[in-house]
């Protein structure tokens, strides 16, 4: 039987590797991309079964071009998850803590780690393109005084050894994933599950518009998980909002809601409804 | 007379300097930090009179990080500004463009001028720590097969060469700094200047509270520039709402909806009340 196809973005054993085998298993075939776009588009066409995309992170804040790739592309999410970004100092095999005298990585790991480099001043920071590829480049270049900062599935993936796990001087660090499909499957709520929604609206020119749409959940007690507004470029004062919340299509408050929110928005696109995490 | 100094993160000719030149003219003294917590710290502890920091960006979304230090420090946002982000082609004086071979600068930056290098096979990517420290790195290496991508600025300060402008993929790439100081001016609306105000709050764990929140904004014709929410680690279904209305302390209804508001929250923080940038 053949493996389901994913892509996503980055080189093998990136984190968006690890979202990918939380959301779908480990036995995967693997389609890694190097832009978002590039991902959306394997998907869009066929190459893969399913992709992995990263939408926020909690300390860098939503990712607002995989948000533009949503609602260009339009292909629905199906499931969610969150992941703990743990910086991991790799090595070769054979190395000792003694011996390394660099460290080479993406400058956004390298700066989420500068607690070890204070207390390590005799070793270097180097950046690298990605934290995966800094693992792989470590194993290749075969010189034991250049670790890398890197996931333990990187590590694993290039045969690497972890020597120091989560170097990261803030532990809240977590990215969240959308696994999307070309298809929505058939809704079903099974049990225990909660099924969470998220759209995306803009609003006519005028004061208040938001507070009304709002209401049309608020009135209907519909809980709401994220609320984010993001200004129209060169469209001043209108704005696209991205809003997640708890019901789905298999609830009549909902499609109320829906249709109520439908009067009183420019557009409303729904780009997914899926189990929330846990 | 003392030149006003000002801290901001990364190397002379960032973008945040650019920032702090559209917000304070150009005779400014700097104090250039590694990380956006020392910003904060510098202005706090007195060593420089001003704090610039980027705040969101239309591509890559909010800074929590900063969010999380104005919370923490409580000083006061004086004013905004929004710099375009052009990437530029930056080489020594000598160059021409037939004798590149490789382009240094920050990955995001590298991966915001993907067409470039698309379109010039010749020319190899490579990372580096910083942009604006990629143009310093070219002109003290004398390589001529080496350019760098960064900021106007930044070729102006390292006496470098603008070979090509704009070389981005995405000209919709806005960045918001504010201005921080450490204590509030007076607080007057000039001549057609319109005043917006930041506040952070966050809500009791009921459903509904926000649309509550908001009433106390909406109900008085008070309108939103920007709403976000963010959610608080370890206490779920609590978040933290990063709001910005145009109105300020000068007016009565602005008045009484902050107090208002401070019945329906858990608590309310003004992070800064500022003329809105054009």
């Amino acid at each position: 039987m053949a493996r389901k196809k994913v892509a996503f973005q980055g080189a093998r054993g990136a984190f968006s590797e690890e979202a990918s085998r939380i959301l779908l298993g480990d036995d995967l075939a693997y389609f890694p991309c190097e832009r978002f776009e590039q991902v959306f588009r394997a998907l869009a066409d066929g190459k893969v079964r399913y992709a992995v995309v990263p939408i926020e992170n909690t300390l860098a804040g939503s990712v607002h071009e995989n948000y533009d790739h949503l609602l260009k592309f339009q292909l629905p999410i199906i499931a969610e998850t969150r992941v703990r970004i743990v910086h991991n100092l790799i090595t070769r095999p054979e190395t000792k803590f003694s011996q390394i005298r660099s460290v080479i990585s993406h400058p956004v790991a390298l700066r989420q780690c500068l607690r070890f480099f204070e207390k390590h001043p005799q070793v270097r920071s180097e950046v690298f393109y990605d934290t995966a590829g800094s693992v792989e480049q470590v194993m290749r270049q075969r010189d034991p005084a250049v670790a890398a900062i890197a996931s333990a599935l990187a590590a694993q993936y290039y045969g690497a050894k972890t020597l120091r796990r989560s170097i990261e001087d803030d532990r809240r660090n977590y990215t969240r994933f959308f696994l999307l499909a070309r298809k929505a499957p058939k809704l079903r709520a099974k049990n225990g599950q909660t099924l969470k929604t998220s759209i995306v609206f803009s609003t006519r020119n005028q004061p208040g518009t938001l507070f009304r749409c709002m209401s049309a959940l608020a009135l209907r007690d519909i809980n709401l998980i994220k609320i984010e507004s993001r200004p129209l470029r060169g469209r001043p004062w209108e704005y696209l909002f991205y809003v997640d919340l708890i019901g789905s299509p298999l609830e009549e408050r909902y499609r109320n809601a829906m249709s109520h929110l439908a009067e009183m928005t420019e557009f409303l696109t729904v780009l997914g409804c899926y189990p929330q995490a846990a």
